[in-house]
């Protein structure tokens, strides 16, 4: 029998009891052995769950159980957590997560804590799709020439929602925020925070690299609006957040922003608050991952698999996938030397001399325009809609700021990577 | 080192070879040890492969060969493999197979005879996908609602032909010959028997259940003309050739077949060469897997992570996933019994008459009709194009062999299930 112990029993914790007894004989069957959650904690002692284990408000009263084999994590944030994973290390017990926060942080220090301890964490990333699983077991043959994932659920039921209903931004938040997709602070998600920490936890796995959410490009939805969308219907593209890990020669891009993409990308046809991850092995090719990103059921999925698969093996795998440094010399590319297509808004008083004035400065910057747009705004103003050619992230940073400093430049312009 | 001895060396092979060579930095550093493949049986030993290894055409050289740890099976048939695996096994050598044929047949022997030995075939169901991994330790916390795939590239390849360039199934058969899409006997493949192999894997084990493929619903594409495709696109479908495995109470229905699925739908998406895997479990929901189904990397990718997994893992997991019998009481439930909504084309001489008696044939086999077009076609006859609300194969047979015989049919009706 597995003893599992379950450190913060909210949503996630309340299924995983749930489903564990739900689906005990199958999920016994598959594991060789009957796992039990034996005990939980939370913060509230004195609210009725309906659950049938002990409930603690004391972590100590799990990590300190001998009976206990495996400890759930399920507490969130970073710093808390990863004291409470290192206590279960030490005191012997194999480690489930679904904390991405706690794995940007520190999930190179606890591979080497966990040594031949099972230390997973398959829920911390795209909710109950396999895609760790995928990514460190399917695809091991590969280098990883790139991964795109749309990893946040909040943000791409709000964009599909912007674009198939035409509505603005704020509307569509306080919706999102009513139904329960968005948090009353919902700057983490739609942030691109919790897309970030994900992104960096798959980049380990695919490329040995370490970085933290501070040294990459990290960019919201927050300023997206209609005028893009109408932009992106009129020349094909869906407007998605995503999350890209780009492998350019020696260097490794890593970036979270909104991005244009043609509709004909089979990610692009992922819509509402579904989570999907393409990755590209330089020998298998392409392949993509879709599924639930979060919820109760669809997150405890993912942490009672790990649970079964520590049941089932009895020497771990080494928890990002490499016993050795995994490739040499790979290095973060900075965010000034990455190069994409881009498109721009440029609202502008109209008046002669505009066009002539904007285009100078794109040229200037060595920035070839692919399309041109320019629409009447409702005040008298026009908006001027761009997509590039491949320009340098730099030049093209460069460019914004010159033409913010025209004087018929009415606001900052929007830019939008063309993915 | 773990040594591999492959027995077939063909594209597979030379594509495994070839990997394990190109790639051999990464693939040590996550295996934790080197993988060397150190001989190959092939049949031609004058031809010049230029590999590194051992050429050999007797398969003895590699069973009884006391250095080599992995077998990997790449010969394809049946009961040759079968005999070869089978000596491998007794021989104490892990296997690792890429054919769907030899498990659709003995994998339940082979489970049995396997014990603690590893018995991998990641690389027998849709190629390069790592869709074994994902359905046997991805979401082993499930009972698996449906399995619904596309599985055989040569199929999906020419209907999307078909639809996107309207041109007839005949013509597209010799363009996929041509370009090596399709072999010269196309039968098994475009007659659903290689998607059929590969749905009979994912169901055993997802639910335990031992079927042989002559147990189950096997139909082919090669009776799809034009008439159904400006069908299914007038009423918002795409064509597939589906392999579905679907759990109704305590049965299981196992079919694969033509099926009409509308363009909203994941799976309608996938396009070409490309295959792709719904997997809904109850707790989950949907998961969807795409990639590559075929070509040599993309499969080799498949069998060098098997190998990596072998490298890694001490103990090995149970082959189908499960120790004991995985559910209580299922059974293949019968086809006749199977239920589904049916599109129909019966082509008719243009008379009085003729819709009031195929409508009441319908209604006496308790056939509901959603929607009927009538078109002329080009010869003075008539093509009725019916689709049916859900309805019961046996009745749909019934009423098939009853409207055959009307002296205005002129031909045997087309039917396609639609999903």
């Amino acid at each position: 029998m597995i003893k599992v112990g379950i450190i913060g029993v909210g949503t996630v914790g309340t299924s995983v009891v749930n489903i564990l007894k739900d689906n005990q004989e199958i999920i016994s069957a598959r594991a060789g052995d009957e796992i039990v959650v034996k005990s939980g904690v939370v913060r509230d002692l004195s609210k009725d769950r309906g659950l049938d284990i002990i409930l603690t408000d004391n972590a100590d009263d799990i990590l300190d159980d001998p009976e206990i084999d495996v400890v759930v994590e399920l507490m969130g944030g970073v710093e808390d957590a990863f004291v409470v994973v290192k206590r279960a290390l030490e005191n012997g017990k194999a480690v489930v997560t679904a904390n991405k926060a706690l794995l940007a942080y520190h999930r190179y220090e606890l591979q080497d804590m966990a040594g031949d301890l099972p230390f997973e964490y398959e829920a911390s990333v795209a909710g109950g799709i396999p895609i760790i699983n995928a990514l460190r077991d399917g695809l091991s043959a590969n280098h990883i020439k790139s991964i795109m994932g749309i990893m946040n659920g909040t943000c791409n039921y709000m964009l599909t929602k912007m674009i198939n209903e035409g509505v603005a931004f704020d509307a569509i938040l306080k919706e999102a925020q009513e139904l329960g997709y968005a948090e009353a602070d919902p700057t983490f998600d739609i942030g691109g925070f919790d897309a970030a920490h994900k992104l960096l936890i798959l980049a380990s796995i695919a490329y040995g690299i370490d970085a933290k959410p501070e040294d990459i490009l990290i960019e919201g939805i927050q300023n997206v609006t209609q005028d893009d969308i109408a932009f992106a219907k009129e020349f094909g593209y869906s407007v998605k957040l995503l999350g890209i890990a780009k492998r350019v020669k020696n260097e490794v891009e890593l970036r979270v922003h909104v991005a244009l993409i043609d509709n004909s990308e089979m990610i692009a046809k992922i819509d509402g608050v579904m989570n999907g991850i393409s990755v590209v092995g330089d020998k298998v090719g392409e392949t993509l991952y879709y599924g639930p990103g979060a919820g109760g059921d669809a997150t405890a999925s993912a942490v009672i698999a790990n649970i079964i698969d520590i049941a089932r093996s009895g020497k771990s795998k080494p928890m990002l996938g490499f016993d050795k440094p995994l490739e040499k010399g790979l290095k973060l590319k900075p965010i000034d030397d990455i190069e994409s297509k881009y498109y721009l808004r440029i609202n502008v008083s109209d008046k002669a001399g505009v066009l002539s004035k904007i285009t100078t400065i794109f040229a200037t910057n060595n920035i070839s325009i692919e399309t041109i747009l320019q629409r009447p705004s409702k005040d008298g103003s026009a908006n001027l809609l761009i997509s590039t050619h491949i320009a340098v992230e730099k030049d093209i940073q460069n460019m914004i700021k010159s033409i913010e400093e025209l004087d018929f430049v009415n606001s900052k312009p929007v830019m939008i990577r063309i993915v």
